[in-house]
This record gives structure tokens, C-alpha cells and sequence, in this order.
């Protein structure tokens, strides 16, 4: 089967599955959307993690056990600056400096995010594409309880997800510019899939969905579109998905996802455990085990995705 | 004995007699100048190569074969960094970049230079003062028969100090303020001596000299100052000194070091395979064992250099 695949993708969670397809696809003939609204400057490094974490895992370079980071990291960077009296609270390993030193660099330079992750992709024999949402910025806040609206990473790695969380911001998102290489991808006659990956909706999808060329892209997108839920039988494979959810005021479950991306999606994956769930209207329900523990179940599950936007297409394998 | 020490020092071989004067002195009696000619930006970084060695020789940090960077240093940043494209000439280990980083940092946000260091010189737990020569930007440039003029750590890491020198400069000294405190040490009646370290007299002092309230401090300077020369033997122990004296036009040994430090100085220690040397006009010439190996030599030079200074100066220990 022919024809390129589009997957939008925050972190860890999004990684596995985009590792997947990145797998079983035919080399050159898949690309990731990549959520930018966690990005920061932090020690005035310009930090990307879930680019980051997709370059990582596409490489074959992440830590397998955390998911984010690299393998075999060394973390004399932060001892050091501990000892000098630094900010320590997010951690940044000494391999994993070099992405943030350069991308810096990079940036100050006038180069943009997209021709840096383009160019670092391919140095490191990675085939797939990797396109950032935007070059402009778009900075996540979450209004909390306690803190009032906080920074994407004070709140996730800072406070560890603590506060409850009353309100998301997109910050920029409504007039940042999305990358044209990824829009002409997603207006490509020949597209054969778009695939929501099972990151969290609020935090890694909704952020690219907030830039409107996105989703006027994807309403009038000819390729079926594919979702995974995040949510498995109520609980979140990982990350506070499940918390925020109910925070929010929404049932932790994986319907509630599905009718969340229903107006833009036509199939949405659950696991076996969430077999009965009702459809919401419009969106064909497919079941299938989505839990990633082993490489196989990446490879699986993308294949098994590739199959329902195929067969809902007329298309034959 | 009491009062304080001030020193005029580069980086490898001026910090070993740093540390010797620093062990061998009463807790915060000791204050260095250090020349700040070779600093300059890489991968965006402020990168100052004297103080950073002064600072982990000084706190016990330094790596004891090469002299510079530190001790038990591991090297992921730079193998990522290599992996993915960038420059990596000037070789920067994981725990040193920790340095730059913050440094970098913190002069982003308006801190001067001066303060950082002393700051993270506190935080190591180091009682002598490190003074940079000045929170200005003087650059050490050297002009070469085949490249004309170069940046100095073109020179110095990328070229390997290869070119020939015809010439050096120092960008910015004319005009460039010295630092207050330093000033106000080099000015203090109860100053003991003044110490021009076994550093590279073009690369490591003549930049700090090259700052007109410097000069004339030590010219009106009431202490005894004492030079340790860089030469023995017609050989520098470390570093492009000799060869350089050489290109310039003159014969590598510690008179010609001595007569270039002539107007300044009261004391010029020699080593003994030098004894025989003529004296300039008004420089006493000490002779003793200056080629330190053993933190044990480091402290004997120190209190050999200290002693001659007292004697000069009529007091006993």
C-alpha cells in the first residue's frame, strides 16, 4: 500500500506509536506533526521535548525505561550546576544538552525550529519527517486553583501535574503560522492516513489543533482520520490525561475523547478493555489492543491503524 | 606574617602557583587578577578559560594531567554534539558546562562577570578572591603571517598555536575598566606583594597590563612585586611561550622575560638550572626550584616567592 501518513504527536506517549508507523511505513513516506506548546527556554537553552522525544525515539536513541530522554545518559551537567547554585528542577542530561546548546544556537543565528529539526533529524538517519506545528511561538498555560495561570513546565515538571487545573491557554496558537510543508501534507491527494496519536488531547493534540490552518485542514482533509485513545479502560497509559480530564469536568474515559476529536476524526481506537463503548455519531469504533510495552506492539498497533484507515477508504491492502 | 596577596594570573601554569599561595596564606588574605583575554563566546556560551581553570585548581577540581577543565570529566555532550553536526574544535565536557551555562545565563540577565565568578568561587567553597581583570570585553587577538589576524582561541585550540605570531593585540584593553576591587587591593597600604604568576607574559599578563589603571597601579604599587618566570631553561613548560618569543623576535629565555617585565617588577624568580642570568637594572634575582609537579612544590614556590618579597621589603617572617 502506497501513500503518505501524517501523524500529529506530542511526547512519550504519541513517540511509541509514531515510532510504529515509522517502522512498518516505506521510508520517506510518513511525517509527524509535532506538538511545540511545551516548548521553553529554560537556562536560556531553547528546550523542545516532545520534538525532542520524537527525535530520541525515531532514532532508536531513547531512554526505553522513562521514555523521554536519552539512553545511557550521563548527568554531570546537573551535579555541576547543582554545585554552583543553579536551578535544578528540570533535568537535563548531558547528551540531551547538546540538542538544546545547538538548537540555540541555531535559533539565534535566524535559522528556524523546522530547518534545525529537519537537518538534526537526518544527521541521525532518521527518515521520517518531523515537522514542528509552527516556527512562531505557542506557549501551553493551565489556570490552576492554587497558582493562578502557570507555565506549561512549571506546572507538568515543577509541580509535578500537582494542581488542579481550571483552564488551558493556548498562548499564540490563534495567529501563529502552521508550517507549510505539513499543510500541503495534510491537502496531499494522495494522503492515506491521518493519525491522532494517543497523547494527551488537551496538552499535545489540542495545541496544533488551536492553530485554525490545522483544522480547517483536517475538515476538509480527503484521508481518513484515525485517533487512539489515550485512555484505557478510564486511566491514562501515562501523564495526568485521567486527572486533568476530571479536573475539567469530563469523565475519564475513553468516549470522552472520542467525542472530543469527533467532528474531525472518522475511526477511533480503543483497547479491548473499552470494547463496549457507544460511538459517538460519525466515527466508526475500532478495537484493538493499544497498550505499547515491546516494539512488536508499536508495529502492531500501527499496522492495525493503517488497516481501519485503509479498509474505511475502499482501499485494499 | 600577615597582609594580603594579590596575583596577576592566566590559566594552567599561573593557577598551580595560585594554589600554592592559596594553601600557604591565611584564609582570605589572597586575591588573584585573572586575565580574562581569552574569553570568548562558542555554541553561544560565554566561555572564560582562566577563571574556570583558577576556579576548579582552587577548589580542588581540576583535572591534574591536562591542568584545564576538571577532574573525572565525562564527555556525552560533546559525542551528541559531534552526532548531530556541530563545531567541536574547542572541546567542552559535560560537569565544565555546567559553568558556561550558567554563566551565560546570568550575564543574559544583567550580572556582571565579576560577580558570577565570585559567586560560584563562594559556592565551591573557595576562600581567595578570583578577580576578573575586568567585567569589560578585551579580546586577544594575534596577527600571523598566514592567516593574518585571528581570534585567539582560533589560534590557540583550532590552530593549535601553529602560525607563526607576528603581532598581538588586545581588543579593547585601552578603554576597558579595571576592576575596583582590584584597584583598591593593589592600592592597600597593608599590602604584602604583588605575584606576576609563570604565565604566558603576551597570552596571560600583557593583556591585563594592556589596562592603564593597572600599569599605573603597580608602578605606584608600595608592596614588593615578584615575577615567577614561565622559562626554564630556555623552555616553556607549558604552551606556546617560547615559540612564540621566538616568532617575535626574541631569544626564549627567562632574561628576556625578566627585561620585559623590568620597569615593574622588584623580584624576578628564576630557576636553577638559570642561576647564571645577568640581572636587568634594579630586578633582584631569586633563584629557586620553579617547575611544579607536586602540590608540594606548588606550596614551596609559594612561600619561597613570599619569603623573597618580605626580605625585599626589609620584614621578617
Amino acid at each position: 500500500m502506497n501513500g503518505r501518513v501524517v501523524a500529529l504527536s506530542g511526547g512519550v506517549g504519541g513517540a511509541k506509536l509514531a515510532l510504529g508507523l515509522s517502522r512498518v511505513l516505506p521510508a520517506g513516506q510518513f511525517s509527524v506533526i509535532a506538538n511545540t506548546g511545551d516548548d521553553f527556554r529554560h537556562l536560556g537553552l531553547a528546550v523542545s521535548p516532545d520534538i525532542d522525544t520524537l527525535i530520541y525515539t525515531l532514532a532508536g536513541l531513547s531512554d526505553p525505561v522513562q521514555g523521554w530522554g536519552r539512553r545511557g545518559e550521563t548527568w554531570s551537567f546537573m551535579t555541576a550546576l547543582e554545585a554552583i547554585g543553579s536551578e535544578t528542577w528540570f533535568r537535563l542530561g548531558d547528551a540531551d544538552l547538546a540538542m538544546h546548546v545547538e538548537r540555540t544556537r541555531r535559533l539565534a543565528a535566524g535559522e528556524t525550529l523546522s530547518v534545525i529539526t529537519d537537518d538534526i533529524r537526518r544527521r541521525l538517519g532518521i527518515a521520517s519527517r518531523i515537522l514542528p506545528m509552527t516556527d512562531d511561538a505557542v506557549r501551553t498555560r493551565v489556570r490552576t486553583a492554587a497558582h493562578g495561570w502557570l507555565e506549561f513546565q512549571d506546572y507538568f515538571v515543577r509541580r509535578r501535574c500537582e494542581p488542579a487545573v481550571q483552564e488551558i491557554t493556548y498562548f499564540g496558537a490563534d495567529t501563529a503560522r502552521a508550517l507549510p510543508v505539513a499543510l500541503a501534507a495534510l491537502a496531499d491527494p494522495d494522503l492515506r492516513a491521518v493519525i491522532v496519536c494517543p497523547s494527551n488531547p488537551y496538552l499535545s493534540i489540542d495545541p496544533i489543533l488551536a492553530i485554525p490552518p490545522y483544522s480547517n485542514a483536517l475538515i476538509r482533509c480527503q484521508a481518513p482520520i484515525v485517533a487512539i485513545s489515550p485512555i484505557i479502560g478510564g486511566q491514562a497509559v501515562k501523564g495526568p490525561t485521567a486527572k486533568m480530564m476530571a479536573e475539567l469536568g469530563f469523565t475519564p474515559s475513553a468516549r470522552e475523547v472520542a467525542l472530543r476529536y469527533a467532528e474531525l476524526i472518522d475511526i477511533f481506537v480503543v483497547d479491548e478493555v473499552d470494547a463496549g463503548m457507544t460511538a459517538p455519531p460519525g466515527v466508526k469504533i475500532v478495537v484493538a489492543p493499544t497498550l505499547m510495552t515491546t516494539l512488536e506492539d508499536r508495529e502492531r498497533l500501527a499496522r492495525t491503524v493503517l488497516a481501519a484507515a485503509d479498509q474505511f477508504a475502499g482501499r485494499t491492502p
